[in-house]
């Protein structure tokens, strides 16, 4: 999948904010209006409705991600939970852009919410590495962009996929290894001229034509035909995609072609983003450590970052922060806390005790700094148990352990 | 490869000849100036010189084809030559877009001189069956593009391609099968831009991204990379295309990327078109029958067709043929005579006597017809001998008899 990469826009003053799948920049500190932007792509909202029908038919309280409006946004899950009710198959289709070796807390939270989904559903998960599309956009070789799909397939395999039920796949190898996967690629390919491409992504005439024919890539797993080895052969087999919604661009081109295809229309569950230390206004960028947490970076450098680069929503001296509190909406440390501290009765006494004034910004960033060192360390343990040998079985074309 | 497709350019009162791999309209009776194409397109003239080294270099007269200019234009032909002196191994490439299951005698002219130039040079052919090509421009499922592109392979093995030496494949499944020749793909459409592509193919923005980004897949075949099992990983062997000079856009382009990539760019060898038999001015197309000789046609249907439909270059009247003569630049089955008719001193006998009279259209036709049941009947034979398992045998992707 297409992350945010560095542009031009970033650094203009913004009238308005910009969300498309190389681009996320907000006019404000709060960051993105994700009212606007669900009013905007066209998606609906996660309403308590939602959340309760889905509590009711797996019989368990749903993710703290979902539970806090991380995943906020969605198209056609009321059609997914019917399935599910009706004990009807469907799968999970989500996806990364190797970029770079090192992965950011941001990159994990569409496959932590995405693990949950899979061990509360019980179905099948494809993962999608973009390796072309990393190749096509950026300044390195297609050898490069492949060994990044494979260090980045291992933190994923890290965060606990169970092998028997979930396929990691590079693009280069497996359109090169799938006919079925290419025919859809041609397919859909096929439906989308240049006119409806540029309107989406925004491409110009001095776009590559790799750049250009792209989407169909990425909107391809969203059909089970394109994995006859896990479906056997079956073409009409739900599916459901967590994402951020940077990524919706592409899924609503896959909305569009899909009934032309004779296909289903892919569900969605999206996320807001995750923001960098400075501030849901900056970028995180791989090539600047100092905007994130990174899963390679040791517990000193954790402290160090969290101490020194998140933005805090405090007041300026401690009388004043005794006196206004804090503002846990720009607060960089509180906001990361909500992604990753499960405990809702802690986070709720953190919020109250932050905002008015109880709490310090030092004592928070100390509380966020515990919870990322043990995330991170969990990891970093995780990870160095992850072996070749392992990648190649989640990474080979197989059945996995469904009946169709 | 794309062949000539109807379109409105045909119907137009044409003021300069058109040819791109969609599109040949001449605005002359006597067909395409070459000469002029040769200037627009920068390759160079087929001359005594090449002919003579050619034969010295082989040891044998060169094919009639050559001979008498059907081949008549090339780029870097003279450096094929230096490997071939030098004992320097290459390949040859070239392909058909499998649009319809009725090839036509047009069809066969590439596929001839191919195996000709195999035959006397022994090196490794690649023949590209582009049934996503097909799929992407006409209105026919990716199944049926992907069968015709079995039934035309029946008919090129017919033509007595070595099955040791020579690899037939479907875009369809052999792109879903080699990482490598996607990874070319990818390369190559990195180095295209849409404005690139719109001044070369005249693609608009509303065609299909498809369409866009195909030329990179009749790029592809061009280097040897993209056949590992052939070339043993082998990155550098230079490569032949003989094709149709409409053909030439694609290779343009390869030959403009190929240095960017650190690859050889490709060597060509060009053909003038083949005329209807209404003539040079009219096209073939397979939804009329009666613009061709189809290698399904009947005895009775090559008789009938010549006899009814064969543009003449004769006079009006029998008086008049006896005074003046006939025009042979015009007269297509005279024309058809110098694509089929492999005996030089009979053809020349034959163009003396039709232009000074003495011949008249009856048995010129006639001397075509005699060729033509022979040629067809002999293919019809030849191709009902046949089987899948050979089809199956030549396009599975292989080592050949070459060693590398």
């Amino acid at each position: 999948m297409a992350e945010r990469v560095e542009s031009g826009i970033a650094e203009l003053e913004v009238q308005e904010d910009v969300v498309d799948p190389w681009n996320v920049v907000s006019k404000s500190a709060t960051g993105i209006d994700y009212d606007k932007l669900i009013t905007k792509f066209g998606s609906t909202k996660i309403d308590d409705e939602l959340i309760k029908r889905m509590e009711k038919a797996t019989g368990k309280p749903v993710h703290h991600l979902l539970r806090r409006g991380v995943f906020f946004s969605m198209r056609d899950m009321h059609e997914i939970l019917t399935l599910y009710e009706q004990k009807q198959p469907f799968f999970l289709y989500t996806g990364r852009g190797p970029s770079s070796e090192a992965m950011h807390l941001g990159h994990l939270i569409p496959f932590i919410f995405t693990k949950w989904l899979q061990d509360t559903f019980d179905v099948p998960l494809v993962i999608q590495m973009t390796d072309d599309e990393k190749f096509l956009w950026k300044d390195m070789t297609i050898e490069e962009a492949n060994r990044l799909a494979h260090e980045n397939t291992k933190d994923i395999i890290a965060l606990g996929f169970d092998v028997e039920k979930t396929f990691i796949f590079s693009d280069v190898e497996y359109i090169g290894s799938c006919p079925e996967f290419y025919m859809n690629m041609c397919r859909i390919q096929k439906l989308v001229t240049f006119s409806q491409a540029k309107a989406i992504f925004g491409f110009a005439p001095c776009d590559s034509i790799g750049k250009i024919a792209f989407p169909a890539i990425q909107a391809a797993p969203s059909f089970s035909s394109s994995f006859p080895m896990i479906f056997n052969g079956k073409v009409d087999v739900p599916c459901l995609i967590p994402c951020a919604i940077d990524q919706d661009p592409y899924f609503r081109m896959t909305r569009d072609v899909a009934p032309r295809m004779g296909c289903l229309k892919p569900a969605l569950i999206h996320s807001t983003f995750f923001p960098a230390l400075q501030g849901a206004q900056s970028k995180m960028s791989a090539s600047d450590p100092t905007s994130s947490i990174f899963l390679t970076d040791t517990d000193e450098e954790i402290e160090n970052k969290i101490k020194r680069y998140a933005y805090s929503g405090g007041g300026a001296t401690i009388e004043e922060h005794k006196q206004k509190g804090g503002n846990c909406d720009t607060d960089v440390s509180y906001q990361y806390l909500t992604f990753f501290l499960e405990d809702d009765e802690k986070l709720t006494t953190i919020e109250q005790e932050y905002s008015n004034g109880t709490l310090t910004t030092g004592k928070l960033k100390e509380e966020l700094i515990t919870v990322l060192q043990r995330l991170v360390g969990e990891h970093r343990r995780n990870r160095k148990l992850v072996t070749d040998e392992m990648v190649k079985k989640f990474m080979t074309p197989r059945k996995l352990n469904f009946q169709y």
